[in-house]
């Protein structure tokens, strides 16, 4: 066929081993112990996670199997199809060449499920039969409630009271696959009452559903805490995506110079572009990558290097990342899944290698970029993969303007069939960019945990 | 790999012909003039659709081409996956070997788009700039409001007012798409003024939809008519469905003995059995097809086989099918899909010619097997594919009383996240099961338009 569209790869040529940036980058800061400032042991995340996957958050082998029975349940939807997005290029009128790779078609629509599927499996094996975790927007809820359904595990997730309220689909497709979904900050755990007796009002925050679900994990023996993004094991997972990408670029005999991925706790944006990265630092090829980052929420951009906690309790372990202070809590805009105050350790570490490039747009460019993209290419996009759009768009631009037809790739990692109201506002007007407060990122850079390196 | 899933095929697999199944029928009926009761000559339809479809709806050729541009556009998402559904087999504990063939990866979420891509190419040529149509839960509406899109068309949609401000999430779809969305009745027909002028509440109906779209296309040499199933051309152009999942069946080196589909105007049920049915009747193949219909709306099981209207206005020519009569107005249940008095002419006709079996099934077992289906095999299912899952449980069910080891194919026409609050009153247990009204559809069956042949 002329003008091929969609590079589709075999089941067999979905990866066989996840690729683990840590064994690529200068510098891996480890975790610290909180109380002692000292690197974790492996044995103090056994409480939460089974052994597999604590091995895996620490490990700096280059190469870790995929175990077949994750293999068999991710060719339901991978490979995921990489797609030449023609119809947009003729919209630009650029000489660029862009593709997107499109986690949508996963069950849950997004590409949380290469993640939440391993971590089901590793639990199940480990002979865990409940898992508590934290979303936002929930996307990330409704791949884990997916993985326990297909394995036998219940699935228990505390999400973002404003979201719990606001996006009642995403609640009902968690509760559709069996998973209890509970409003947060709850009264069932110390640290919801203690922020429900300060303010019986609060809207929730990510930082604070993770807390929720990390308590639950350390006093249950038979609860484990299932995480969505930031940590290495989960970016690890995601690098499916990558992998995949470099074989169906083989197949169009083309590679991309540009790179561009959504950033919010860094899951699908280190899975897009660690591999690339990989092949950068090892092979020499001259890829651009750029994180695309909410103006509102703008981690890389605007956030310290430092040590700093996961979630707003204080409960995890000390992560180095990019960080707005764990007590910083974004405004509301829509793309939920962008709304964190850190980013991924490895992410984190990247751009401080100078790997990688961040930028910063704003939700009212993204939606309006989203709305171009789905009547070109069909599409509705995820509110989060608009930044990465947005981002493309710009890149594609930039080519016409200069004449210069560069191959340019951006991760689509979901559609936004759940977040059509916020498409609405766009349309009727009614959308404003949200502004964070100053004063409170300010006061939150000031309350890092002791650890600063700047 | 072991105990392999899904059977997918490569894009040079994409159908170059629509199959019709009006060539391998004993007897067609034609449209008829509801005037003059003589055959509908092709100039008669020209009015409201381009010549190519006009030509497509009267054809008796088997195979019809496919034009390149439309193939081009398929590829985005097609060939669709044909999955094993292993996991549901396991649950079920039944020796059959069950496979689905999933429509829902379109960028509209269901089968719709197979046929109005061709139908905004064929008007686009013909240099038609603007559509109307109806729509009920959506699905048609969104996937040609896509359609438009893609080809540059202005669409304009008439949803059935309940549906309108019931499911605001198909509606804000076909807007994000950039389609214009009326609430039906309106007051822009004389059909829809003189129905409000009658009931000013009136919630509207499929049949009251489709007479404002006719009205309006028929009005203005500029607009045309798409319609989203029923017609002859529309069902040829969903073929594409079951033509590739023979081609499935071969690389599973596997044959379906039973392939059932849900019916409501007729177009997933005909593009996914036809080929089969075709298959059945050239080549003696001992296939079981049969047609699931909600026991609310039950035009198989329960209607008559006769000549009658497509729309509530009697706008459109007469069809030969089973119905319930054109006034009918069905309960309101959630399978908003399946909500039409009518069936297609092609499956009334291969159900006369007991080439088909029927069998209606209640929303609240399709509910329940919707939901063990999405917890085995991860897909929610839309609430229209559910009535197509209940039956073929059934028959897995029968299969392991029997201890037969048959293979059954199903159509999965679409995901269900725009329907997740039905799934919620199932899981609430504020789901009812809804009853039609017998004397009204008594009445209805009297008020057929005068050449009733039983």
């Amino acid at each position: 066929m002329t003008d091929q569209i969609k590079y589709q790869l075999d089941e067999q040529d979905i990866p066989r081993t996840w690729y683990n940036l840590a064994a690529d980058l200068s510098t891996v800061e480890p975790l610290l112990h909180p109380g002692t400032g000292e690197p974790l042991p492996r044995e103090a995340l056994l409480g939460i996670m089974p052994a597999e996957l604590a091995e895996q958050e620490l490990s700096t082998e280059r190469e870790i199997e995929i175990p077949e029975a994750v293999r068999q349940i991710y060719a339901q939807w991978r490979p995921s199809p990489l797609f030449r997005a023609r119809r947009l290029e003729r919209a630009l009128d650029t000489p660029a060449r862009i593709y997107y790779k499109y986690e949508g078609i996963s069950p849950a629509g997004s590409h949380k499920p290469n993640t939440a599927i391993p971590q089901a499996f590793y639990n199940k094996q480990a002979g865990i039969t409940k898992l508590a975790t934290e979303t936002g927007a929930g996307q990330w809820g409704s791949s884990l409630a997916l993985a326990g359904a297909l394995f036998d595990i219940e699935v228990q997730v505390y999400m973002v009271k404003v979201s719990y309220h606001q996006k009642p689909y995403r609640r009902l497709l968690m509760e559709t696959y069996g998973a209890r979904c509970v409003p947060s900050p709850s009264t069932e755990t110390a640290a919801g009452r203690a922020i429900l007796a300060d303010d019986p009002d609060c809207p929730g925050s990510l930082g604070i559903a993770t807390s929720e679900a990390l308590e639950v994990a350390m006093n249950n023996p038979d609860i484990n805490y299932a995480g969505g993004s930031v940590l290495n094991h989960v970016l690890l997972h995601q690098t499916v995506i990558g992998q995949e990408a470099i074989k169906q670029f083989a197949m169009a005999d083309d590679y991309p110079d540009v790179v561009v991925g959504c950033t919010g706790g860094g899951s699908n944006f280190g899975g897009l572009t660690f591999p690339f990265l990989g092949q950068r630092i090892r092979e020499g090829r001259g890829v651009r990558v750029i994180a695309a980052e909410p103006a509102a929420c703008p981690t890389l951009t605007k956030g310290t290097f430092a040590y700093d906690f996961g979630d707003t309790a204080g409960l995890t372990p000390l992560l180095k990342m990019h960080t707005l202070g764990h007590s910083f809590v974004p405004p509301s805009f829509h793309a939920g899944g962008l709304r964190y105050h850190g980013m991924a350790p490895l992410v984190s570490a990247a751009l401080r290698e100078d790997l990688i490039e961040a930028t910063a747009v704003e939700q009212s460019n993204c939606f309006a970029a989203g709305i171009q993209f789905a009547r070109a290419e069909g599409i509705i996009p995820a509110p989060e993969s608009t930044h990465a759009i947005t981002v493309a768009i710009n890149e594609a631009l930039r080519c016409k303007e200069e004449g210069r037809s560069e191959t340019i790739l951006f991760g689509l990692s979901g559609h936004g069939h759940f977040d059509l109201s916020a498409y609405e506002q766009h349309l009727t007007g009614a959308l404003r960019d949200e502004q964070y407060d100053e004063s409170q990122l300010q006061a939150a850079l000031a309350g890092l945990p002791g650890l600063v390196s700047a």
